[in-house]
């Protein structure tokens, strides 16, 4: 069978890709060796924030009485109930995708696929038995779990986030090898649960790269709900015990009942014949430019396989712009406005430059810090918490940077988006503010009062 | 005393006003009859926000199981403490705001100010037995409730807006007269609380001049939840047993131990001297024009005493751009992207156009409706619920109205807002969409598919 394109793997980026590629007019087929929807759908994003949002009910309910609300101490949890609400999202969710990339036109073919080489312009794929052809390829491979090489690892049965997120059962004690975004999200759900959550994290820092200030202040409000953490520490042994630990030269245990491994994701580049390409690698994924193209004129990379970002809604927008290169629309993908969201409880996020990048690189900045309860809705909806809203400028005092600690960040952080968009000519902070900030009621009505002048 | 500015009203608007004139070199004077912050924080927005927030809580609880969390019966709310809760936010938050414009320079003085009149180019003012003279005059009087001379209403013990914010005790029945915004919101709270609610309103349908799909689905959700709706009605009569309503010629009474009053506010026009001034008055409030001037060049009005929008958010652009303008710094007001929020559960918000305003005005449009469970986030956290985004284009393809309904469109319509702001180039909903929607995680990460071809 002969398409015009040929995309491997049906998470984000190649779902997305198959969408627009056939809604583009392209005869499109879409291979997905597993689960359409890819981690972000199966086990990672929505799964994670389908428990999440369980767990922020049972934090509500601890703090209920402040709002003038009293729950008796009966009320429960059931964890075979969370999780199997959280199951039945997922399978709505990926029939929704698997129709929806139906409906445009794309063939969908539920097997592995494998590259078997390239003869007369055409790439050759066999899959299930059958071999298809393609002009073009888009290989959206994702991406796989680091597994740390840490003795006795392999020896005790630990979690990785997808034996975390299948789990109706929860452990007396878990500790987290790994404390950002991924661990840190872990960290909070089990925290709110009730187990007694250990989190070590070889940075001096949790949240990876994310703005150290915010992080630093999500860590203390964790710390005062009976998460350990342990900073600048490297786990050296695991154990049926816990994990031992060392920092400074000494070693300690860290008692657990399980180990969750949250060290990162690493593209999988192995399996499906990427060599027969003879396309450009780097160290931690496939080479691309600024239109998702590879070495090879013809074949594009988008998602966690390019190493980059390992964000779902990056390799979305990867996709697009990979699609319209191939159709002749005018795209280019830009990385500067990529907010990240931590779905802690509060939330997390931020976008662009933070002060550590800004400092490393020797460019001139400065800071205006807001706290959240300037917000009267803020006040309103948080009784006796604050929260932080960092806005960085350059020299120029255009905004080059936003992070915010309180919820509702995951929502607010779109405004901080805003600034970024190359197109807007109005980059100014003090415009941005009244342009913007001003007309949005409440959120950010009391928020910026110092950006003005 | 003399000022450059004197700002009569301390809402939004003339708070606001006053940050803005004082930090921009002008020597400002802000008079205060009652509270600053005026109805928005004293008894309007914030005190209604923060009750519908305990709602919204207790009405997580009722739900919480099909979240996997079981909540005994035992469960109850407090009035007491969720009216004082809410009396100590607008007592900190007042302060709050009082103490920002004291630190920007400009004097407060919390007195009933009367325009005495105009002479040698300064407007004079008395208050508290003291004169004041300045030479740029700020209106910012804002509004009255609006009490309709409906038979019997004066004689019963009813409530506005402001008694609804105060009482501990909740009536067994409440009938609403007014189904507009304010009067779906007490109406939800209330409803959320036990009471036996009943919406009275003259219109076909509720929530005003907001798009009639989204208000529609709104008024279904909670006639399940057991609210009774008397559209095309008219309130003949009001007495101990409830309301007379009047329809299509018949009567009959809708039975209530109390009646709260919501048919909106009006324009303060009598009390300040106004007349002192000459300057041209609309039947519904001060004149002005797109520099919030009055048609005396040194007067400028803001807020509801323009009967425009009646919004916080609207009163506080407003004041910038007065001020703006008496600084000589370009700026316009732009009524056209306002977000209008209805803090119900769930929320509805809209911006730009409705459908009802461009059929009348005979404009061609296409509208894009999206499920709300197109988005991950929005499944994951709203079990069993559907919510409606209504995009609307002009014949060009540019969104001219963003209408949601679903949680949390109090947040989401910023996304909306956007398309509306003067300055970008790209109001074509294909851009929109791709430089702007897509990168936000999760809230609309789904909901879009369709805008871009």
């Amino acid at each position: 069978m002969r398409y015009d394109i040929a995309i491997i793997g049906g998470g984000p980026a190649g779902y997305t890709a198959a969408e627009r590629a056939a809604a583009g007019g392209l005869q499109t087929v879409l291979f997905e060796k597993k689960a359409i929807g890819g981690v972000c759908l199966n086990e990672g994003c929505i799964p994670a924030k389908t428990l999440l949002y369980s767990a922020k009910l049972w934090d509500n309910l601890k703090t209920a009485s402040k709002y003038g609300i009293s729950v008796p101490d009966a009320a429960a949890f059931d964890m075979e109930k969370i999780i199997g609400r959280k199951n039945k999202i997922v399978k709505k969710l990926t029939g929704g995708v698997k129709m929806t990339v139906s409906s445009y036109g794309a063939a969908i073919v539920e097997q592995e696929a494998l590259i078997v080489g390239e003869e007369n312009g055409l790439f050759r794929i066999s899959a299930g038995g059958e071999m298809y052809e393609a002009t073009y390829l888009l290989v959206c491979t994702g991406s796989d779990t680091v597994i740390p090489p840490i003795p006795g690892l392999a020896e005790v049965d630990y979690w990785t986030s997808r034996e975390a997120l299948e789990s109706t059962v929860l452990p007396r004690s878990l500790a987290i090898i790994g404390g950002g975004v991924i661990g840190m999200e872990f960290a909070s759900f089990f925290n709110s649960m009730g187990v007694r959550v250990s989190v070590v994290e070889m940075m001096p820092e949790i949240l990876g790269a994310m703005d150290k200030e915010t992080a630093g202040l999500l860590r203390t409000e964790y710390r005062k709900r009976g998460i350990d953490f342990y900073l600048d520490t490297k786990v050296t042994a695991v154990g049926k015990e816990g994990v031992t630990i060392g920092k400074d030269g000494k070693t300690s245990l860290v008692e657990a009942d399980k180990v969750l491994v949250c060290v990162g994701r690493k593209a999988s580049l192995g399996r499906v014949g990427l060599d027969k390409l003879n396309i450009e690698l780097l160290r931690n994924g496939v080479k691309v430019d600024e239109h998702l193209q590879t070495s090879h004129p013809r074949v594009y990379a988008c998602g966690d396989i390019t190493g980059r970002s390992m964000l779902a809604h990056t390799a979305i927008r990867e996709s697009e712009v990979a699609v319209n290169h191939i159709l002749g629309v005018e795209d280019l993908m830009d990385y500067d406005c990529i907010p990240g969201v931590v779905y802690t409880n509060p939330e997390v996020a931020g976008v662009g430059k933070t002060e550590e990048e800004l400092k490393a690189a020797g460019t001139g900045y400065h800071v205006q810090k807001l706290p959240m309860v300037y917000s009267g809705r803020f006040v309103a909806e948080n009784e006796g918490v604050n929260g932080l809203c960092k806005l960085i400028m350059d020299d120029d005092d255009r905004i080059v940077g936003c992070h915010i600690l309180g919820n509702p960040a995951s929502e607010i952080i779109v405004i901080g988006v805003l600034p970024y968009s190359a197109d807007i000519p109005w980059r100014n902070s003090r415009k941005v503010y009244s342009r913007i900030l001003r007309p949005v009621k409440f959120s950010m009505k009391r928020s910026f009062p110092d950006v003005v002048h």
